[in-house]
């Protein structure tokens, strides 16, 4: 079919593949595999999640390590998405999605950054220096001299380090040495983490100050360590901090908070008078 | 502290009370856990979820059954949601999470209603003919009895039973038996699940001809016997697509369809006049 | 093209209609129009909206009393999903369509209801009642009798007249007096203005008491009165809180509220323990 | 009242300024006016949207070119944003605001990110050649030599000029004469449309070939014009937008499609195999 607005072009017959979900009269698939007799009661929902986004079925141990993270992920108590989403079911119960989409929707880059940014940094750190990567994974030396070299160049360009520092564990982020424990238990402690461990070892020595690693950040240096490219680690912090939200609709609903806000930003709402903006182009 | 516009009215100190997550400077708490020490690497994603909800730990035998409903219901291919959340991936790449919430946002009564209404439905008769629920379990003459009676009564009321029949699966919805099956060896086929699979029996008796039951209604059901309120079961349902549509997202990236899936709307859209609304209130 | 799971089923070529915009490689229509030739610098916004929705062009008259209402509904300080859509922006600041978004979706039976319940409400009862409306809009007798019926039935079955008090204006909602000018200085006071303003003067007769008309249920009489379906009175709410939410975010922006609005919450949370939310499902 | 996480921190009286709205038991302002009074019924509603968002009465002259931008930018048929909206709908009727939001929510860096991008590149060409601005706005040459530097400076770049060429409009995009025109009707062809007007005329010195003025660069252009900035320009695409995605779900009512689209993905979709992400962790 030639579409007049374009001559030359041709669109041919629609096929749109999908290695996802499929299904005839009598069966369904999803990923290659039987959904009820492959799948359902056998296969986990973490694992399952894992398996739609790299398209492989994960090992136990790469299971293991993504549940970690998610568990770790998934609620931080009053967050300000927590409250969003709190919010909008005050406003409107009668879309439980719409309260979800909500609380997700804060899910950008400054609340949930960290994990992503660290990744992404971990894995850009890798890829400009990988002739210095250790061949050898346990050579601590190696990657604490990558560490430096990572350090000092992002000081000396002006930036901070993702994932180094936290605004309420100041010394130590509890989820940060048990994510190693279980990388490590599972032999999935690889370049990314290793070299955040090192970062942690040596940033004092640039810095001039110790902080401790951010478990946010560890946790996007463990799903790089699973494969998984930066671009989608956010999207496991979502799927992570969709259940928390989930938990935070069902106590809304027996110990309902959200009004309770709105009542006290609502009195101490102060009226102030209106301030221009100063548009910019004044003409003389 | 008064406010003029209520002068009675007074608002004691704010205290918002959650069981959910909690932290100090060195620990950080979830449900009364250690997150770290507790919850990391031993208790699976689906097992929290459950957990967040209920804010109660559920047993492995309910986790086998929550995480067999939520690996069915995560994803059917290029549904309208999966289509919105790939669309809306193209036009805004930038932001991951408005592109799953856009996928979320589609499940609303029509698409995700299925799930909720039968256990909403079989709730309901279970709550009004409490007197015929049988003591036995496995006393599927009063099964059948109370299934003739609620199939009946829906037909007289001119409504469809929930959960009864399916669009494509006419003869046999394959999740339907196997999803039996789990919560049988796990010992919680309750009320909820009984009942609806009684409906699958005797229904022909009233209707006239034989459907399958969904089993998106039974995942309902399965949901419903775990314990879950009526009101919550869209918010598995939810949490199920939420994985789904990361994973039609980590296609889109590698396997586009949404630009060719846009450009074939664009090229079959025909041009018509505009229809006048007929304005309602026509002064003589 | 048939397909194997519906053998039966045909499927014509894709034609998709539309009235609203279409392009061809050097003109831009839109309802019929050219875009630039005919609607830029000559039609208002309020004006194609109106338009849009019911592909006929407003009377100047409509124009005036849509924007009254779009002005009236557009922003109410912190509500929570000005509050929801702060937070957003706060957490994903790379996203202002997430916030948009997030703020948005807080707009439904709760906090946006109040216009299209009014509006509903009376088009039922002007509907069921269609004999009791005086041929005559001035009759204001036989208004006060209709008014009447509605509020006796309303109550006697157990409900509120949607739009009738209002939590803050105990005695008088501003903006009620002013759109009912509005709308008879355009001729526009038809019937659900007529009746809503007669169930102001008669509604103490049968509640004992007085109570002020809310004025965004005015909005959905006057809405109504301009020849919209109750369904699309929300899509009127919605597209004026999107101005205020507009102004919100970039308010925001130049003085922000949402980081102490979140540190407030988080520090006045309290911890508590878990509760279980008993599952209804006891195997003795 | 100190928090014991930060002992030495100390948090004042929660007070929440805002210009905006606000209301005492009898009065409603907005912006430091009376909404009943003032606002109601002499106030646009476009007119009120850039007062919300610059805390200023814009003059006639802006209110005229920014609803010329909002008209211009409000529909643009069966966009991504569009299909996502209806699609949307068609699974969840309940909400009208999820579908809204869902539409909004494709309103990022690709769909809708021509006005800002135009808008933020112009902004920033006047802010680093702030020197070769003629201080006579009607001093062609002077623009077309910092148009000339701008349109180098960014081919040398590797980069595109934002607004320059439309994928339709191969020759001419019919809104851009039209709003250049109405602003230099109004007076407020201000620096940033002068400037693009003027890449029209030299880029085919530099790019070697012509391309046009995209329409929706020259809202951009216009927008900045009036004093809006960079940050902000997304938001008024979005207004435009949500007008235009209220009248997509309006036609989607009356002359449904979403059905037939997902109809159409659905047979043509192919099953394929799945294909590993390749993960990028291979212990040896």
């Amino acid at each position: 079919m030639t579409d007049p607005r374009h001559p030359t072009a041709q669109y041919p017959t629609a096929q749109y593949p999908t290695a996802l979900g499929a299904s005839t009269t009598s069966t369904i698939s999803l990923l290659g595999q039987d959904l009820a007799a492959d799948l359902m009661g056998t296969v986990g929902f973490g694992e399952l999640a894992m398996w739609l986004v790299t398209q492989e079925r994960p090992t136990p141990g790469q299971v293991r390590v993504l549940e970690a993270v998610l568990v770790a992920l998934a609620d931080h108590g009053f967050t300000p998405t927590a409250i969003a989403a709190r919010l909008t079911y005050l406003s409107a119960p009668d879309s439980l999605q719409g309260a979800l989409a909500a609380g997700l929707l804060g899910g950008g880059s400054r609340f949930l950054g960290v994990t992503e940014d660290s990744g992404g940094f971990l894995a850009d750190v890798l890829s400009r220096h990988a002739d210095a990567v250790p061949a050898d994974l346990d050579d601590d030396t190696a990657w604490d001299a990558l560490a430096l070299t990572a350090v000092t160049e992002t000081r000396e360009a002006g930036r901070y380090v993702p994932g180094l520092g936290h605004p309420v564990h100041k010394e130590l982020d509890p989820r940060t040495p048990r994510l190693m424990q279980i990388a490590e238990e599972e032999d999935l402690k690889g370049p990314h983490l290793r070299l955040f461990e090192a970062i942690g070892r040596v940033h004092p020595q640039v810095l001039g100050r110790t902080l401790p690693l951010n478990g946010a950040g560890v946790c996007g240096a463990a799903l790089a360590d699973l494969g998984l490219p930066t671009e989608l680690l956010r999207g496991f912090s979502l799927l992570a901090r969709t259940a928390g939200l989930l938990g935070q609709l069902a106590e809304e609903r027996r110990r309902p908070v959200a009004g309770d806000i709105y009542l006290h930003v609502e009195h101490a709402a102060e009226s102030v008078d209106p301030e221009p903006l100063r548009p910019r182009t004044d003409r003389a």
